[in-house]
């Protein structure tokens, strides 16, 4: 990149940094001290904003946890849609998967509890037309990645690897199990992230009939 | 009863069917059109009574969402003593536990999209004494709900009907599992309650290792 073009993108480019770092700053108060609970005045004093800069990134504290929850889905779409790329074989795409879901740093875990917790809120249509806009497009990537989990099972189906069943209602099952995680797990609790990603990796796997318990492969099991 | 206590009861009689006939608007109102779009007021105007009279019964909307999920989570828990009292053989407790799961009428399904939907107030400590209680008071059945499923488990683990893991974290998944239904689950939807009910009794018994596929019983295949 040129320098002229440098200088011509910096504005836009220190903008979405600025946004990045709300983006960041939301999602740790968010999910630490509960979305109803955080003041949008606390994101703004984290991120050194003003509350009427913080306006021009996000309407409301509405329409940045959406941001958050479409980023989040996206997310898991493209590392969904990588690692059953690498795979010929169903099943080990499907074991593959399953462990990355639980690759995690403690940052994506808060995301994960916002984003559990907060689902009820996609569900009411907006007044405002940016945060409807951005509830929509959350709703848009949440449809995007159940379509990518039901195409992937109905492959798997297909190929004779799972036995044969509605991909839509078991991509409902294997997304509503790992969802259920993030509503009672907590970084530092009584159960560690490797026990719990063992613990639930194998069960999802039986629940999908991939592989039953013996054949479970042994870096799966906590 | 005596005609002289019918005298004495009859205050409490009475409002105790009016707190009833609030709740059952509540659950309503909040099922279905969500509970932050729902007004205080209109749950009033459902029930015949003014604001001020209502305030006698709940202190706030919260305190009656709370007092709400209290009574669905000690259903849930008297239902499934009631089942697991009824069968000696682990297996068949089950089976009947996971049909009477399903067994909800259009108002039950409302209750579960609502304790599911709003799950996440229940983490946050409330400044009010009376909304403290009920909170409290819905986090201690909780508990109990959890503390019957794992004992049940780990009986059915002791007893070599399924095998052997950590009954707190088999109770989580499925209770994650059967909770994530009503997340989407819709009466009149495009999926019908049986064929749901048929899909994910299946899956959870294959989750807890229960029956092998080919071992489930006719009945709990949709």
């Amino acid at each position: 990149m040129s320098s002229s073009q440098e200088k011509t993108n910096s504005k836009p480019r220190i903008e979405g940094a600025k946004r990045a770092e709300i983006l960041a700053a939301a999602t740790e108060r968010f999910g630490r001290d509960g979305y109803e609970d955080t003041k949008w005045a606390d994101i703004a004093a984290d991120v050194g904003v003003g509350a009427t800069a913080l306006y021009h990134y996000f309407e409301s504290k509405q329409h940045c946890l959406f941001v958050i929850m479409e980023q989040a889905i996206a997310d898991f779409r493209s590392r969904f849609e990588r690692i059953t790329a690498q795979h010929r074989d169903p099943l080990l795409s499907l074991d593959a998967v399953m462990r990355d879901c639980f690759e995690l740093s403690d940052h994506e875990v808060l995301r994960n509890r916002l984003l559990v917790a907060e689902q009820g809120l996609l569900s009411s249509r907006r007044a405002s037309p940016r945060e409807e806009e951005a509830r929509e497009a959350a709703r848009a990537r949440t449809r995007d990645l159940e379509f990518a989990w039901a195409g992937f099972l109905a492959r798997a189906m297909r190929d004779g690897a799972i036995p044969e069943d509605d991909p839509r209602l078991l991509t409902r099952a294997i997304l509503g199990l790992y969802n259920s995680i993030w509503q009672w797990y907590r970084p530092n609790g009584a159960v560690p992230l490797d026990r719990v990603a063992g613990f639930f990796s194998r069960r999802a796997v039986a629940m999908i009939g991939g592989a039953p318990d013996e054949q479970v492969p042994a870096r799966m099991v906590a």
